[in-house]
């Protein structure tokens, strides 16, 4: 990797420094850097203080060609990046008439008042060039001097991540001769990252060396990530097109997708192509499976619409569930599950129908029922699937892999009803 | 701030930079450190490589008298840590007895064989002070020279969390003669942080200067967060009090919370003292609201369900939504919001319901109602109110902000009913 363009990234705010925000960007921005065949060398958090940016800032520009700075663009008071940037590079700052027409159509198309501090955002240091916020009021700029690159963008995640995608990295990649590089992932779902690896541990140590492989954990599912560095495009796909064939029949029945595929937008596909449609019924999850499925733009062509039973009065009346079997087995019940989801399929008129009921916690738990027993269903037009789940104390988790399993599940029967 | 302790925070490993995992152990250290009293200056990572650890390590000492690092320690990686530790402070590795007597024991309590690799881990450089890992087998190392602490924690975050609050924190309390600091977080919904900026702009010049206001923008919410430096704890809270009686008045009712309240924990205390309950009717939130409300352990108590009714059939046949109206004005209208908040209170029995529709993108926007273009409704025993949103093409944020902008106003009708 000598060869390699290295970059660093700058992030600006006492609330990360104090730890009372959650700094996501610094690590998508790494990963899409790395992917661009950029290599990220150090990571560095400051304060809202002039002298700690400014010494920052020389200190990167002496290891690195390449500075990606978030943070500190807001119309307030405690964001004084614009003002440093411009003791840095020497120049001042003036109205820039394209950000201002953005700003002001921002605020005409809500309705809003625009005030002189929104006014101000339009003003940008004279020598940098204006990168179009999409998202927001706060504009990028691009820097550039003896061949060294400096661009600073706002904070806000979506904001950041749109002029990165569609203003940044395309610049980058025309000006610095960077290696070819092209990632594979391929999801899956049921498989731990250990039995994972034992399963493919003959094919992982055959991988030609400009291939590497990297294990990505997240909620229950491992995504693999397959990464061929090169100068030629074509045979780099061709490349990972061959090993994902080779890995694939040892894991076949573990994987739901590729790439950025998320469940969801899977089962949106098949329910699409099968003409089917989908509801949910949701105690424990409380609405975070209907959440998940709207999440995909489209979603209404094939999911009508979810009950969140939380009381049990609205199993009862709503879904449908015999307030006898509520008592007789509990709202924790694979009894109680699947007459939640044949209620759900029967109420919302839909092909498949999903439900789940159990004890997210932190309280709510009994001796044969602890926090994290969890039932879910699927029902089908001709049969009912449960599946019970034995998960963790922590609420937030529970909810999130929970959805997850019931995603999984209704996937799978989709799958098996297409192909009889 | 002069008479401040200063730290930085040194986070050591590849898969950091490149983004393949989540680093939390920053965010968190951060926030103990500030609540301890050290602030924190600036934060740093690397990846696995000597040079850039001990440059990084010489920097951070000259500007601060703490550097947590954290990372580089599992067996497979602690020799680059262990050994560029040893080269800055000019010792060398020697078995430490007492960790590798607790190392031996955690593999005999599994039951598992202890490798070379593992026994290594007991290896620290001779000068330090072994802090022991009640929950691993990567020690902790604490450096004392000229007056600065240098402490190297494995990344697990967990065994990092547990030695910080029983090895860390109390030995720094104990040596350095830190000021104590404190934080006052006042929340606030409906107001630009620019508008906020200018209502307050007196206020905060007025401010002394040991107290530093900031301003935390999130989907339409600006928290202002006032941090209090000094030597006496109960002055600090009065002059921290004071200062929120003089702002309060000025922005009254844009303010829902203090702290650590999120709007949806408001509610529940504002519900519970009621006495009453909650219902959701989501077609474009697609159960984000709700969510959002069983995202609060013990919701149950006050909240009953929901009817996610993305599809207009459940509108009208769950909901009870006139077909007519449906066809008359749109499922995006504000007669239909309203029918539908109005259904939900009905058929979910509770004291309050709060409704979305609208159109949350990308796709599915017309002349007359642009994506963006929302209504949400809440309905009480005695009223229904309505308003329109205007939001953005982005169908995530959009989703996010109506989530937001519905719970406040089923908060301020909460309110409004509790004192009439």
């Amino acid at each position: 990797m000598h060869d390699s363009i290295y970059a660093e990234i700058l992030t600006i705010g006492d609330e990360i420094l104090f730890g009372q925000i959650t700094d996501t960007n610094t690590q998508w921005i790494g990963t899409e850097l790395t992917s661009a065949g950029i290599r990220p060398l150090r990571k560095t958090s400051v304060g809202d203080q002039a002298e700690a940016i400014l010494t920052a800032l020389g200190e990167s520009l002496q290891r690195v060609d390449i500075l990606i700075i978030t943070g500190g663009l807001g119309p307030t008071k405690d964001d004084i990046t614009k003002h440093t940037l411009c003791r840095f590079f020497d120049t001042e700052l003036e109205i820039n008439e394209d950000a201002l027409a953005l700003i002001t159509e921002f605020f005409n198309k809500r309705g809003r008042e625009m005030t002189e501090l929104n006014r101000q955002q339009a003003a940008l240091p004279k020598t940098c060039t204006y990168l179009q916020n999409d998202w927001g009021t706060a504009p990028g700029m691009w820097f550039e001097q003896n061949g060294k690159v400096v661009v600073s963008l706002p904070g806000v995640p979506f904001e950041m991540k749109n002029l990165m995608t569609h203003r940044v990295l395309p610049r980058l990649k025309a000006l610095f001769d960077v290696p070819i590089i092209k990632h594979k992932i391929i999801r899956t779902i049921g498989i731990g990252e250990s039995f994972l690896a034992e399963t493919i541990e003959a094919w992982e140590d055959s991988l030609p060396a400009h291939i590497k492989l990297a294990y990505l954990p997240h909620f229950g599912q491992v995504r693999l990530r397959l990464t061929a560095t090169g100068r030629d495009e074509d045979q780099l796909n061709s490349e990972l097109e061959y090993e994902v064939s080779r890995v694939l029949p040892l894991i076949d029945k573990f994987v739901y997708g590729f790439d950025n595929d998320e469940l969801e937008d899977v089962i949106g596909k098949l329910l699409m192509a099968e003409n089917a449609t989908l509801s949910t019924a949701e105690s424990c999850t409380g609405g975070f499976v209907a959440h998940r499925i709207t999440s995909v733009p489209g979603a209404s062509r094939y999911y009508t619409g979810s009950v969140v039973a939380y009381d049990n009065a609205v199993k009862i009346n709503t879904l449908g569930v015999p307030e006898s079997m509520v008592r007789e087995y509990g709202a924790v019940s694979e009894q109680v599950v699947t007459a939640m989801a044949e209620g759900a399929r029967k109420l919302l008129h839909t092909t498949y129908a999903i439900a789940t009921s159990g004890i997210a916690g932190p309280e709510g738990g009994t001796a044969d029922k602890p926090v994290g027993t969890i039932w879910i269903a699927c029902a089908t037009p001709d049969r009912t699937v449960t599946r019970l789940l034995k998960l963790s104390n922590h609420r937030s988790v529970n909810i999130e892999l929970t959805t997850t399993y019931v995603l999984d599940l209704v996937r799978k029967n989709i799958m098996q009803t297409a192909q009889n």
